[in-house]
């Protein structure tokens, strides 16, 4: 009978980590089409449909690995698998307008905890002006798994990619870093507590702020506007969902430059940084790994300075440097320090 | 903490199936961009980009319940991932030319055996001249689960639904139905007989048809190209992916119409008949509620059937007929028997 072990080579996936396994199964997939205009690489793909440009991006969320319903309630998490399908379209400067929602749901899903989950999606579709037009329901031997493509519209000269930044040009981020990261945090430290003596309740007073940004964030699809309304165009994008310094290596190595970082330009939440400071965490170091801001990373022609300047939370934060000049945060202390590229922890080698 | 198990109402999934499921929970999504073309409900969703129009549908497998790894080499599994998606692109008479995969995998899996599933995935965007463009790879504590989307290029006025079939269209079938099915029987047969005995080899000589049919399935996109050369559009088209007595349902269901099926009209491969007569089984009922044969089934104007009567691999196999006549066959021995819809039947209450 056929079975992959029968493969008498065996690498473990995790020797490659994510991006790693998607260049090394995705290399040798040479594009045919002249309407795949984008594919693999950035936050989303791009197709030139007879001069209109569709925007597609799809991602999946397992339980287990991307949430823990013993702290996501269904309807944040039918919100947020939306919302972070779309950061990716508005992340390409495109404007989402459609989505396709899959659902694999073990029989522990009643048609009630499926109708919240649903409700999530409804909400998400009514603030961000997407409409559901497919997907698959289907079962699943065990937890749930819910897969989302975005489908969205972009123009031709503004779409923002990854691999245009410019040495010179100015990075800027939105929002601030890092809440979701500390909104995790604290969640998973209540749950330890309540798993070891159930009659301990949580508390989770206090910290609405930045449970918010770990149960239910938001994309900026106000700042797609607030850039059309200036009539900018940044020269290189891509949403936060993995940690600054993951993002800014993506538009390092794919632009063929180098970044410098300054670290008193990184916007933290207050809340966000007490609470670091509370777990005996680095603010910047949280900010730098700690992912699912949804926040944008841009860069922008120094030109084009005026236009951001007076922008509402939008912060300047550093300079596109030569790709020598390597991928560096310049401290408060005035030091430099090289930039490491986190990115996908998911892959846990104690689950199987 | 929050937990679905917390909602006093618990109704079960099972109760309502999977095209309940659906219907419930996308009731209350309505449509609000022009664009929208086609939402939920078809073979795939239509999107116009000014006049260009796109055909988009996403389809979900999970290990254990579409597909079993003791039989399935990861090769075949992935051109058949893709293969049912470009059915649904098909079956809207458009093309597909992107597609994006997504999937989550356990550490149980080698990067070898990735390898072998996008080898398939490559074989399957060669054959079928579509670009890998996107997606995503993450981890999952448990199993694989591979999510495909499909998006196509269509004519507004050559695009073919399930709700347009009207009173005196004729229903035509391409191949042959239901050897997929009994493929399915043979493998699960054996790997029942492997299972209590180890020593004991597999006896999968001599069908080679069947297993081809459920291992490495074909869609019809030849018959998309000879539909265009005869410059033919038929009335209403879905493809047969889950028993022709599902699809005929559909139709008649979203048409407002009812359906004569002439049971010697619909074809069957002799090797699927043999093989259902040695499992005891009648070779049209397997044809009815088999699945995954990945043919089309459609319905032409009457003016239409000199366009269809000398196209190879076309059988034309009954009549549409006023709703109120129901959804019928009519047997090879001359009796009407009313036909009931299958469709999914994935929801095994044993599993959790």
């Amino acid at each position: 009978m056929a079975n992959e072990s029968n493969t008498p080579k065996r690498t473990d996936v995790n020797t490659l980590g994510e991006f790693g396994l998607i260049d090394h199964l995705t290399q040798r997939f040479p594009l045919h089409h002249r309407s795949s205009v984008k594919g693999i690489g950035d936050d989303a793909a791009v197709i030139d449909h007879q001069g209109a440009f569709t925007v597609v991006s799809t991602d999946m969320l397992v339980e287990g690995i991307h949430f823990d319903l013993m702290y996501t309630p269904l309807k944040h998490l039918g919100y947020k698998a939306v919302v972070v399908n779309l950061s990716d379209i508005y992340a390409m400067n495109a404007i989402p307008q459609q989505i396709m929602v899959s659902v694999a749901l073990s029989n522990r899903y009643s048609v009630e905890a499926m109708e919240e989950l649903y409700e999530g999606i409804r909400t998400a579709c009514s603030v961000y002006n997407v409409d559901l037009i497919g997907g698959d329901t289907t079962s699943s031997p065990k937890g749930l798994v819910i897969s989302v493509t975005a489908i969205g519209k972009g123009h031709k000269e503004r779409l923002t990619y990854r691999n245009t930044a410019k040495v010179g040009d100015l990075i800027c981020i939105t929002g601030n870093l890092g809440a979701a990261y500390m909104g995790l945090q604290i969640l998973e430290r209540e749950k330890q507590i309540y798993l070891s003596d159930p009659e301990l309740q949580p508390t989770l007073e206090g910290h609405d702020y930045l449970l918010e940004r770990q149960l239910k964030p938001e994309a900026r699809k106000d700042m797609i506007e607030a850039f059309a309304k200036a009539d900018l165009v940044p020269t290189a994008m891509i949403d936060i969902s993995d940690g600054l310094g993951s993002e800014l290596f993506h538009i390092a190595k794919q632009s063929g430059v180098g970044v410098l970082l300054e670290e008193s330009g990184v916007p933290i939440h207050e809340d966000a940084q007490f609470q670091a400071i509370d777990f005996n965490m680095d603010p910047i170091t949280v900010a730098l790994s700690g992912g699912e801001d949804y926040e944008l990373l841009f860069t922008v022609d120094p030109k084009d300075l005026d236009k951001v300047k007076y922008m509402a939370d939008i912060y300047i934060a550093g300079e596109i440097v030569p790709a020598e000049d390597g991928v560096k945060l310049n401290s408060k202390g005035g030091k430099l320090h090289d930039i490491t590229a986190q990115g996908w922890k998911h892959f846990d080698p104690s689950k199987n």
